[in-house]
């Protein structure tokens, strides 16, 4: 019984990596489609996200049967609480990483993001794509270097974020009022994305030391 | 011993309800101060979000100790997983009503939305605070017409919110864009905490049914 339920433990740990691949995979090709205004490859995340979801919903029910049938107590029932959460937040950067690619599709041909602003959205980009390699690897890993790497990153994305808005009250922003609203959309799924891995890194970490550190508001 | 389980079980209720009180507390108020250009209002939302952040932190780590301590199963193992749940789109949902509260004060003295498009933003948030209102009764007496009522008003709200994008990409649309950013922002928020509002209903559904109906992709 002890057996199948270590096995049935590990279990839940390797779905978490594999939906947290998923993730890192969606928004690599999130980004290039978005970069480079290319439909199919923003359709390929569109419908890979059903999978995400599927797999979230299959991981739920497991950890709850587990809960229901094992009754587990001290770090285990805190890692399946743990894994509970953390595919909540998964799943959310799959959504994410989709509405990147949603917003590549509804303006193909043309690109999302006015060139003069470009390079912001690709540091910004690099760091979600940075933000979920990691957090497959810290998963894998527990290595709670990657949770503070993930952190610092997540800190640059919310100075990318509001350099955003910055631009766009500039006096030289003489884009139109639909880019606007893709330029405000897209810097805030990036900077949620961001957000969101941090979340999974911190209860990681959690995992780890058995500390909780309250998350700071969410924006 | 069972005795204390059943009252444990009955608080962590009664606080999901105490929550979703000040969620609907905050909405109302951030939407007068949004209405209104009222920054003390703003403050007074901005201030009061940090008690719905305790409280679901608090009501978190009793249902995990509940996990430990009881290890409840069936109906009773349902309703304390929901209730993790319920408390994280709760907490997300104050998130949101600070939010609104922070665009008000960000443009104080102004208002955050241009006249043209008001009615559009009153009856964004006229809906949630419906649906605000309605899932603390749902969550109180269960029944099951008032989440039926919180799923059409949050049709209605995907409605209006893709409408405001329709209202910004008409060549009447003459506002600025750190205006226009904030229209983004404010309507994507109101669709949010509706959204937010479903996932409470659905989770209530569950428990009162035993019928999971897997959530819609959210946006």
């Amino acid at each position: 019984m002890r057996k199948v339920f270590q096995a049935e433990l590990h279990q839940i740990g390797e779905d978490l990596i594999e939906i947290s691949q998923l993730v890192s995979e969606a928004i690599q090709k999130a980004n290039s489609a978005f970069q480079g205004a290319d439909t199919e490859l923003a359709e390929e995340v569109i419908a890979a996200d059903a999978r995400i979801d599927f797999l979230q919903n299959n991981l739920d029910e497991r950890a709850i049967d587990i809960l229901a049938l094992q009754g587990p107590v001290a770090s285990d029932l805190r890692m399946i609480v743990g894994a509970l959460r953390m595919s909540a937040s998964l799943e959310r950067m799959g959504d994410l990483a989709r509405h990147v690619a949603q917003l590549a599709r509804l303006r193909y041909p043309a690109h999302v993001i006015p060139a003069a602003i470009r390079p912001t959205f690709d540091e910004l980009a690099s760091l979600d794509m940075k933000i979920a390699v990691k957090v497959t690897e810290l998963l894998e890993t527990r290595n709670l270097e990657l949770a503070n790497d993930i952190s610092a990153h997540n800190a640059r994305v919310n100075e990318l974020h509001a350099g955003v808005f910055k631009s766009v009250a500039a006096a030289d922003w003489n884009e139109s009022a639909p880019t606007t609203v893709d330029v405000t959309l897209a810097s805030r799924y990036f900077e949620r994305f961001a957000d969101h891995g941090v979340s999974v890194a911190r209860k990681v970490t959690y995992l780890v030391t058995g500390e909780w550190q309250p998350s700071a508001p969410l924006t």
